[in-house]
């Protein structure tokens, strides 16, 4: 070790060289530790986003950056046995997933240890959606994570900080030094914070469009390649759906509006996209965790546990392990919405098309998101699509309700959302919800 | 100029965008304010490493860096009149051109105001080839240079620390973050300071060749390109030769054996090569700084300033104008050499072939050069080159005079002659010692 200097190692990668985990982690550790300066680690960045990663060297940067910091054993609870199985989803607008899919496929037997992100920019946080539920608590300490999953097959929380520090610092360069947009850097982020949670196998739900991280389907491809196959060099079982993130997902946009509409899922009213997606990933999950022998099988089994109750009683039961008072939270369905409210009326004859992106930015705009990671949300904005993509409406019909954290951030929402929804002379042909799947 | 972010010029750059002049002094000038970090300093580095910078661009550069420190007006000296043409050299083994050049194109009317730099690596310095002879000051103050120039038409000093302060900034991050090889950066370096020196018109000569910093002709050719085009960019005349630097240049190396060889050249006895190049690159400045209408002409009135001993008498004043005794200094020829000697004879019958950058590590070894800038050189060490490239020796005969620092550097040093001296049975095709002209 005593030879190997950064600027050389560098060089290398620059010059199109592959790098050994030595090398990586001489740069990694180094940089945690304080020894190589951030000025060697950007210009590496760089010439990484250039110069690309093999799969392996990416499993070499997952590798070193899952152990620069704690990494939890979900099998030293009392009598917790896998398969442990977790989702990950790149982000989208509308996109509650999670919400429904976690007590969906541990009501079928996969344990699922779900660490969860924020909102920023106009994709939205599932722990600020579940934040929105009163007393609900998203620190959980790996024993209460541990202990959660135990009892309900899954549990809810954020990323503590002893959780992978190395991501928390190249993130924070890489957000100032131009180098966010690299596959292999991107996949090394994620995955390295799900290995470090302790998941056996990993179903990454990867979207494709306006709202999305990645917007052409090509993209998406490239990193749910990178996803998977850097996942099975770590001896990680793995798939990727991409699906399709030019439309909001769901019918409901918001923290308290998306557990809302999972609820609402999970009693058997599913809007036809989360529902088609939510069973793809879930089954997904059930073959990865050895609970279904096929696609099909695993998706007979979502739907059981969904139509069954099993999957509500679960969720029911985690809102409650983790803090949340329950017969509060269904008490409010339905009518908890900030007073501040606006109507996106049809501005035309037509057939309706929303745009994902434009539509996230209003969420930002009401209160939903955050452009900032300091910045508050607010629990109860959101808005509900009355008239959903294709739908034929009359000029002046309901096509949105909006519901901001003020009433002096509703006309700039609406400006927005007048933006975001285009009223066709003819019906598009349907796009495809999921494009592909990379296993 | 409140809008700018360096993330998002970074970014542009990445991206194969062109940057404004105000996008690069944010950058650089904030650099060097200490306002913008070295991180996203070295991530656009090694941006601009990969996705270059068009001539305009690089012009922006060299400017901003330019304007980092003091310029010099050297039209301020008493009756100081243009006009002013300086000679830059990529840097090679043996290259001691600029030494005859400078007295010989200021006697064809030229004011060379030269700013020079020391040796590092395998390729000499002319500022410790002119403080080998004991007193003379490359530490010149502005007044004092131009006062020189006033006198004799040259003067030979180092780069204050008041010029292009920024060059000295970005020069020690590329240093260290692998973005030294990138030829807009390359060009900025060097013309920032040509510039920065008061010089209207320059001549460059790029060395290509395994002594060179550019090893193939097309990479040379790229740097000269960039050179000449950048400069006229930024209003000054510009022209180029790229030469040959496979085989060291001239028959002596060293530090005051360079000066001895310099006033044999300007005695009338001339090795071939240092003769053809110097001769084409004061053509050539005397072109630009408007003293003769063609090459032709500017090598004839080159020869007629050299062979009347005009050139000569020019450089032994220049001596003594900065601070050194000339009589001392032309008794010392032909006979200061280091105590410690030792002979290279030849290992075969053969044609020889003169390696040019492992006869600069020998150099390096002997105490010529030096690896670290910090390090001393040996004003006595050096080579003399017997038998020069191409010509026929039997094994035995003496090849090569050496002389070093001290007794123990010998052998390393003659290892490295002895593999950077091939014995052919084929006389080879002599090379071109100039490949082409850039203008």
């Amino acid at each position: 070790m005593a030879h190997i200097r950064a600027v050389d190692i560098i060089t290398k990668k620059r010059d199109a060289g592959q790098l050994s985990r030595e090398e990586i982690a001489f740069l990694i550790d180094g940089y945690v530790a304080g020894e190589v300066p951030d000025y060697q680690i950007s210009s590496w960045l760089m010439a990484v986003f250039f110069r690309g990663m093999s799969f392996e060297e990416t499993a070499c940067l997952t590798d070193v950056m899952l152990h620069s910091g704690s990494v939890i054993d979900l099998r030293a609870a009392d009598g917790a046995a896998g398969p442990f199985v977790d989702k990950h989803s790149t982000g989208g607008v509308g996109d509650k997933l999670s919400l429904p899919l976690a007590p969906m496929a541990a009501a079928c037997g996969v344990r699922v240890p779900m660490m969860s992100g924020r909102a920023l920019g106009h994709t939205g946080g599932t722990l600020d959606k579940l934040e929105s539920m009163a007393g609900y608590n998203v620190f959980l300490s790996p024993d209460e994570f541990r202990a959660c999953i135990a009892r309900t097959g899954f549990a809810m929380t954020g990323q503590t900080k002893e959780i992978v520090p190395a991501d928390r610092l190249l993130y924070a360069l890489r957000d100032v030094t131009g180098t966010v947009e690299s596959i292999p850097l991107i996949t090394a982020s994620i995955l390295s914070k799900k290995v470090a949670e302790g998941a056996d196998a990993l179903v990454f739900d990867v979207k494709a469009g306006s709202g999305a991280f990645m917007k052409t389907v090509d993209d998406a491809e490239k990193l749910a390649v990178s996803l998977v196959e850097t996942a099975k060099q770590m001896g990680k079982k793995a798939a990727a759906l991409i699906t399709n993130m030019n439309v909001p997902l769901g019918r409901k946009i918001g923290n308290f509006l998306e557990i809302e509409e999972t609820i609402e899922c999970l009693q058997g009213n599913w809007p036809d996209d989360v529902r088609e997606i939510t069973l793809a990933l879930g089954a997904r999950m059930l073959v990865l965790g050895g609970k279904a022998r096929s696609v099909d099988e695993g998706i007979a089994l979502c739907q059981e546990a969904a139509s069954s109750g099993r999957a509500l009683a679960l969720f029911l039961q985690n809102v409650r392990d983790q803090g949340a008072d329950t017969d509060a939270v269904l008490a409010e369905c339905g009518k908890r919405r900030s007073p501040h409210r606006a109507e996106l009326r049809a501005a035309a004859d037509g057939f309706v098309k929303i745009d994902a992106l434009k539509t996230g930015l209003a969420g930002v705009a009401l209160g939903v998101g955050r452009n900032k990671t300091q910045d508050a949300v607010c629990a109860d904005a959101g808005l509900i699509i009355h008239a959903h993509e294709g739908s034929a409406v009359r000029k002046g019909e309901l096509v949105m309700e909006v519901f901001g954290k003020d009433d002096a951030c509703l006309a700039p929402a609406l400006a927005l959302l007048n933006d975001a929804v285009v009223y066709a002379a003819d019906k598009a042909v349907r796009q495809p919800l999921i494009y592909k799947e990379i296993t």
